[in-house]
């Protein structure tokens, strides 16, 4: 542990975001799984939500490549993860915890991304690759918004979509003051600064 | 071709923006390439770039997946690409047709991707997944940008910096007013309207 080690470790922990996430709703595919987990720790995610898919929570083996391994791969060790059975435990956990949840859905009642507030503690709902949110989880929601597409394709890359809307969120963040002055718990701090100190 | 199709088309065709694009130094996964193709279509892209790395132009047998090929696959279809056997010769042909090139890319001199002014004739370069953009590219560039990373991993995927970059660049320009009236010369929008609608 080099004292810039430290140094870079006491900075993100305090710019790390407790009201601020996402949930994957059956995310299946590793790349996009990493690739969402690697844009959450950017922004200061300090856990991601997952209720996974039949076959369980993403790994590499499904997709092996090195590249993968030696860049998003690392994300995980930074983003914790919770994981649920279902989507309605998901959101009882959440709500519980104070979350506002936006479904990223097309619907007729989404509004733009941008026009959220996301300052307010937000959860952002993906929906898995081909399908897309469920009906369940969209009813449930308490508001739907969409990345305005002017082109052919329907949708965006599920991993770029929440990136899209994660830094929309780490804009109004930046702007709200809220990466300048420590945002966890001093004992949650205390305890993240352990362990990702001496893994 | 239903009439709705074909009003589809149109609608597209008067949103595409000649003067905004990427070129891709080396991107070489499937999956990155064609989530970048995704992302173009979906702001208004007209042409992308590519330097292929030394395997050529990214295909889908190097990552097969049924999901990749329903879906981002056919952003392919709409958005030109246009290869260069190197960097040099990429940028004199993005220069001789107007374009300002920022690099993607991290460096002492590097602004904040918001910064710039995306209304005018703008080239995002990215850099190959593991490596980034090379020595010659960051020289020739016109200027360097970043998204702001607020945690410990150093970079997001390439697709996602691209999304995050090209959806600012959206944002400007719906506010610009661009969206709102064609921006290609009527016999260009001829050709693509026959060619699209009639494969
Ligand atoms: C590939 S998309 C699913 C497409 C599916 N056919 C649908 O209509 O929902 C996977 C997920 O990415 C997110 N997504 C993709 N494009 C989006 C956009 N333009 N706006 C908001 N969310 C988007 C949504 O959460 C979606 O469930
Ligand atoms: C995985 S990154 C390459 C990382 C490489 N180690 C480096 O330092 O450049 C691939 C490309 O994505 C783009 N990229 C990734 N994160 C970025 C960020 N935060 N700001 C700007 N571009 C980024 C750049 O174009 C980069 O060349």
């Amino acid at each position: 542990m080099t004292p810039e080690r430290w140094q870079k470790i006491q900075q993100v922990l305090a710019r790390r975001q407790p009201d601020l996430t996402v949930l994957m709703e059956r995310v299946h595919k590793w790349h996009n799984f990493s690739a969402v987990l690697r844009s959450c720790d950017a922004v200061g995610v300090l856990e991601a939500h997952l209720i996974p898919a039949a076959h369980g929570i993403p790994t590499e083996d499904q997709n092996p490549s090195r590249h993968t391994a030696a860049t998003s791969g690392s994300a995980a060790k930074w983003v914790g993860l919770r994981t649920y059975p279902d989507t309605p435990s998901a959101f009882a956990d959440l709500r519980s915890r104070g979350f506002v949840i936006y479904a990223a859905h097309f619907s007729h009642k989404a509004i733009d991304y941008r026009e959220v507030d996301y300052t307010r503690p937000t959860c952002i709902l993906l929906g898995t690759e081909k399908w897309g949110v469920t009906e369940e989880a969209a009813t449930l929601a308490d508001g739907h918004i969409v990345i305005p597409m002017m082109g052919m394709v329907q949708s965006l890359n599920v991993s770029v979509a929440a990136a899209v809307i994660l830094f929309e969120a780490q804009r109004q963040r930046i702007q709200a003051g809220m990466y300048d002055r420590p945002r966890l718990e001093p004992a949650l701090h205390q305890r993240l600064l352990f362990e990702w100190a001496y893994p």
